[in-house]
């Protein structure tokens, strides 16, 4: 699949219009999705508003900005009408404080695309481990995670925004 | 120690302070204590707010109800004039969807507690694995984490709220 850069755009766009109006606490953290494509994901979330009283991004946020990697992943990479993602276990390591806006990042490859693809096509759904990494306004990392997410088939009235799910 | 239902009301309503005043984002998600003493706490979040478009809780706002707990436990056990909690690692396990308010709950045995306020003494920090689980209202686990929290001693300028920091 060979996209334009308009239509990455409108990836992120959608996928913001999901954080949005379907997952409001997490837009509240002002965590948005910047770049998606099939295959890569950055995202971010501000300082202003998710400080501490130390000026430090509160844990909560930086494990947000990572979480959703993995569903717009899925919404970038499968046909969502037909899957959805779900998220089963995440483990997040705090590296540093964070003092600035942050990034999170991640990527999944392109077999590894194919074979999800396959086995959701065949088994109803498949599952996949993603570690992403978060930076501040320097570079430097923050924190790393390390989540495993599930693709399942719709049912009737599901809909693209990651759910937590039983495995 | 032994304490009085009054003051461990005061403890809890302390923390709830904290969360309100230097952790805003926490606040915002409704994350709130609901009963702290030396080596216990219950922590809970409302649906209301923090439901997805499918009716389930934000997996933002189950692990900061969970996360919290460790730095609630060190405000309740320890000597927050001479020491400071911050949060490590947390990993989390999505067990089903929550589809009613949670309750979050964990605990420090006693000689665990003397045995880390012995190290923090001595060291100058000191380190706990705490897990916790988290009920939906009929007590059904929706969720489950493992956390790795320091104690550290306090610089000039630090206060009681959980940071997350570097080892």
């Amino acid at each position: 699949m060979v996209a334009t850069d308009a239509e990455h755009a409108d990836l992120a766009g959608l996928m913001n219009a999901v954080i949005e109006h379907a997952v409001a606490p997490m837009h509240s953290l002002g965590i948005r999705v910047v770049e998606l494509r099939p295959g890569y994901v950055l995202g971010a979330a501000p300082l202003t508003g998710n400080a501490n009283h130390l000026g430090t991004m509160y844990a909560g946020t930086l494990f947000g900005v990572a979480e959703m990697l993995g569903g717009a992943l899925v919404v970038a990479s499968f046909d969502v009408e037909r899957f959805h993602p779900t998220v089963k276990h995440v483990e997040i390591r705090f590296r540093r404080p964070a003092t600035t806006d942050v990034r999170a990042e991640a990527s999944l490859e392109a077999d590894t695309i194919a074979r999800l693809r396959r086995e959701a096509d065949h088994r109803g759904k498949a599952e996949f481990v993603l570690d992403a990494t978060i930076t501040d306004g320097d570079g430097e990392v923050v924190a790393g995670t390390r989540a495993t997410y599930q693709i399942r088939a719709n049912r009737p009235g599901d809909t693209v925004a990651a759910e937590t799910l039983d495995s």
